[in-house]
């Protein structure tokens, strides 16, 4: 029996997020990473884009070396801005994800009506919150960034975990305890959730 | 002779904008669609969105709609908020270069200042100008919205042709004339620039 002429480019009128998908073979979907400074939310973001990439997904990472110096910077850090700065990121999110990509962010976005906000915005699905989460003392010993010492000294007010809150996620999908874990333990957590839901492939049935 | 193993997901350190293109097999670039209301910005953007995806390549459009309404729904008309509008929809449209794909922006943008910023964000070659061109009468014959029906009649103030200037491109990369052309010429004159500019291949030696 002669095998049906099939083409993966072929759509119906103009092109959609799940021609998108089809072709990508796996969903659009925004993995929102909430956690304090130095939990690993940018170093988890990159090595599950490095695996994802190695199994041919499209993915990409929003952060704060390619937002606050492009899009967001004309933000500061007062409270409205703080918000704005999260709406944006939100709504840049939600446009990779109708682009069919495995979009990451990683900002401590440590408002939980920030968040929600956000997740209000995405369809139904296509927002995974993931708690990033190590405790305070083990994030102060890793300051990567020297940032918990400025905080500390007072040089940088209102830092998220010594002098300004962090609401931790009550409904997040997936909660990744980084504080006695490796990268690549971490890792693992992530990509077996976006497998076990189904997200690594195109359609829920497949 | 045995085939050297080869796999294109093969990166060196993290996903570079190169590793992208590679298994894209074309470039990242921004396609800034500028021009008149009603010159066919929008139209001529879908159809050349629809053969790109037909030969493989990941795009996405940016326009009124998914802009409008989402990540500049807090700006209005004021001579400072269009500025704004065209800014952020420029670092937009660099994170989509970034994540590798042949991404369309379909505004007026009627001020060559907000345009030739715009391209002085993207690095040289990721920005190619694309001036659809229509004569006003056409584009006001055509009024798809009714537009400049009210514009005429006083109801929409500042509109670009009518009220307010349209500063067409001078140093534009392509120069696409809509007035007496069908959509399917208008679109082949796209790719084919594409195609000899090289866009269209993931490296300029391939």
């Amino acid at each position: 029996m002669e095998q049906k002429a099939t083409n993966i480019y072929w759509h119906e009128g103009d092109v959609k997020k799940s021609d998108r998908e089809r072709v990508n073979g796996h969903k659009g979907v925004c993995l929102w990473f909430t956690g304090l400074s130095g939990s690993g939310k940018s170093t988890l973001a990159v090595e599950v884009q490095n695996q994802l990439f190695e199994r041919g997904a499209r993915t990409y990472i929003l952060d704060g070396d390619n937002i606050r110096h492009g899009l967001n910077k004309d933000l500061g850090f007062t409270p409205d801005d703080r918000v704005e700065n999260i709406r944006r990121i939100g709504e840049v999110s939600k446009l990779f994800v109708d682009a069919g990509m495995i979009v990451t962010t990683a900002f401590i976005s440590p408002y939980r009506a920030d968040r929600d906000k956000v997740r209000d915005l995405h369809e139904e699905g296509a927002f995974v919150e993931v708690h990033v989460s190590a405790d305070l003392e083990v994030c102060e010993e890793r300051d990567p960034k020297g940032l918990y010492k400025k905080a500390r000294s007072g040089e940088i007010p209102n830092f998220t975990g010594i002098s300004a809150p962090y609401e931790a996620p009550e409904k997040a999908e997936l909660v990744v305890v980084t504080s006695n874990a490796t990268v690549e333990e971490s890792t693992a957590e992530v990509i077996a959730y976006l497998e076990k839901a189904g997200y690594l492939s195109a359609s829920n049935d497949a």
